[in-house]
């Protein structure tokens, strides 16, 4: 179970105690108690990770080695299969005026974008190659270019979120001298430029007009990255893996790792997920799979918004939803049972940061330590001291016995 | 002092204590308590790892960077002098029948095979190339192929323990496209053949036949690795390095360390070894010797076959010899005193794990902690916290001030 941004510091309007520490968690506390606990470091000490490069952590990858970027890990999320070398971009649909102004980077938050990104996938551009594009949640997507003797050192035609009424941006080789880059990033332009020419008469487009709803008139891209060859967990260990997630990276990193998705659109990455199908998918999950990885966004919503009392009560909620799982399993001594999270979100910083999160791991042989509650300062004192998260992931693979020996 | 295999898990009739935890060790427990303590990974925590890999990173090397595979160990073990670019082979005298079917893969446990070894070892072989073949304990020896442009990446002759009947495999590249590969199997095949021609009819096997004893009328071949150059203890740091052990793996590992050995067939590397000749033989090891590693592997062995009272009891029996060592000490206030193992072996798994091994270090200067007793998790709690066998071997070289200064 990875609660998205778990770990916090201490807040005075609740007594001085972090989120979990003041949340009334009896399903956590017990598998702490009768677990091992400790503290994981997402990279290493002092290192602040995105969700994505929490979660590449967790799933196995070095991600100082093999950082993707964000467009690989969404490409893949939404159904890509990507070949090493392929360049991945993040894409927004977005609002711009005749002169390429942009006036609302998310097309007023578009939904359902099916019928608008289909023509444009498969548009031929220059060298033979065609552009795949596929939508993604709410008004984003994703464009591949695919072949090879590419780069992913180009900049962004997004403007940013702070610069809406700024023109759509020239994309460009972020240092000079880069061939490739330069042959790219004129793919880019040239993909956003027919973009605009094949969307702005589109009838989704005409029809939001005559309701007064921005038109998605054109697409810009972010995030540009490259996919490269990777050995997957399910590669290197026989293990059938599933996640439960409703968070495009997550799923993304999942499916590179060559975990099934359970999925659907009750989980909304939010805080008005519906925690009980997740449980009901966890446990469907556990009947065909050997590793399953529930995954919660909420508590890291609200972290970022600044609100400790409702990231507490969203943890009391996902420590009910373990505790309904834990007893629909029919062999729960079978099971280990894990939880952590990806980073930290502490409430009063709004943003990620560096501070350990707590871990815990319950099931048959684990050497039990003294530690009586989970909780940031609690699982200092464990058995597993601080550990890394691919070292955290590999003693529980250890413990499930699917591990090998170096050496003889 | 390294006991092999000593980390275990809970186990229900021990009332849910390790076999060390159960075990009444005044020794280890004094040592501890007026000691420092932790807990050590092998190499890092979640990986797994055998005698080998758990002995070259307890001897100082990285063994990600410069494992050999168990040839080349064995090889300086029985006294080969390796150069780098060697290839080495572990070899078993085998039992075939004339259409080179596995019969026994141990001739029937032969023991002294000096004269048959003898046979074989500078057999000429392809390429101006010599084997060098020697026998090493039982029924084992060891094969090196010295000179320019071998390859270790090739497949065994034995057919392996699972697979007696079947006939002797031909040596292979692993992989296509390997021309040295093919050069080297090649040149043991050839080896294997002649040996059939050299052995079948030798003296001691028609005595053994006499007599109803298999013959052991070839030398099978597994486990080539290649000698590079690494960086030994002894080059590394200014100290004379010495080490008691039956076992031969480990000797290997000393002796490339540039420790000296010392061995007589009354350490058995095995539960029926002589501890008091172990003890007598690491007073006189630290008579001429800076850094004594005395290794009993009889812990790993009881646990391998899930015996937890006998591991209780050897762990006893080691806590008594160590007492032992001390009481002959002429100076022990002038000796650190360390004592950890090589990896765990819960008894329960009846394999090796990742969990990581209780670590003593007791001397002058340690910042004595409040660790009260020698176990898995009481060491959990102690002032080295958790580290790694090649940082617990600095730490304890730095004690005793024989390590150098990085930086000005």
């Amino acid at each position: 179970m990875i609660i998205d941004g778990l770990g916090d510091r201490p807040i005075d309007e609740l007594g001085g105690l972090t989120p979990l520490e003041a949340a009334n968690t009896p399903c956590f506390d017990l598998l702490a108690r009768t677990g091992i606990t400790g503290l994981m470091d997402p990279l290493s000490p002092g290192i602040r990770v995105g969700t994505d490069v929490g979660h590449l952590a967790l799933f196995g990858y070095n991600p100082l080695k093999v950082y993707w970027g964000r467009g690989p890990i969404e490409a893949v999320g939404v159904g890509i299969d990507l070949n090493p070398g392929d360049v991945a971009l993040r894409c927004n649909f977005a609002t711009v005026d005749e002169n390429l102004i942009v006036l609302d980077r998310r097309a007023g938050r578009i939904r359902h974008t099916e019928a608008l990104a289909a023509v444009l996938d498969g548009m031929p551009l220059e060298n033979g190659i065609n552009a795949i594009f596929k939508p993604a949640t709410e008004h984003r997507a994703v464009l591949v270019l695919s072949g090879p003797r590419l780069s992913a050192d180009i900049t962004n035609s997004d403007p940013g979120p702070t610069n809406e009424g700024q023109p759509v941006q020239e994309v460009k080789p972020k240092r000079s001298g880069q061939p490739l880059a330069e042959k790219t990033a004129q793919l880019v332009n040239q993909f956003v430029r027919k973009s605009y020419e094949k969307l702005r008469n589109h009838d989704v487009n005409r029809e939001r007009m005559g309701k007064g709803l921005l038109p998605a008139n054109i697409v810009i891209t972010r995030g540009a990255g490259m996919a490269v060859k990777m050995r997957s967990l399910t590669e290197r260990f026989d293990i059938k893996g599933c996640c439960i997630t409703g968070e495009s990276t997550v799923a993304g990193i999942a499916i590179m790792s060559g975990f099934k998705v359970l999925t659907n659109e009750k989980l909304t990455a939010n805080i008005d997920t519906d925690l009980d199908e997740k449980a009901r998918l966890t446990v469907e999950g556990l009947k065909e799979a050997d590793f399953v990885v529930t995954h919660i966004k909420g508590a890291d919503l609200t972290a970022h918004d600044n609100k400790p009392r409702e990231k507490l009560a969203f943890i009391e909620q996902m420590d009910r939803m373990l505790q309904k799982v834990i007893d629909s399993l029919d062999n729960p001594q079978d099971v280990y049972i894990a939880v952590t999270g990806d980073h930290s979100t502490p409430c009063a910083i709004r943003e990620h940061s560096a501070d350990p999160v707590p871990v815990l791991i319950h099931g048959d042989g684990v050497l039990v330590d003294d530690v009586r509650s989970f909780g940031e300062r609690a699982c200092a004192h464990g058995g597993l001291t601080r550990i890394r998260a691919n070292d955290f992931l590999l003693s529980l693979l250890d413990l499930m016995g699917v591990t090998y020996r170096f050496g003889s």
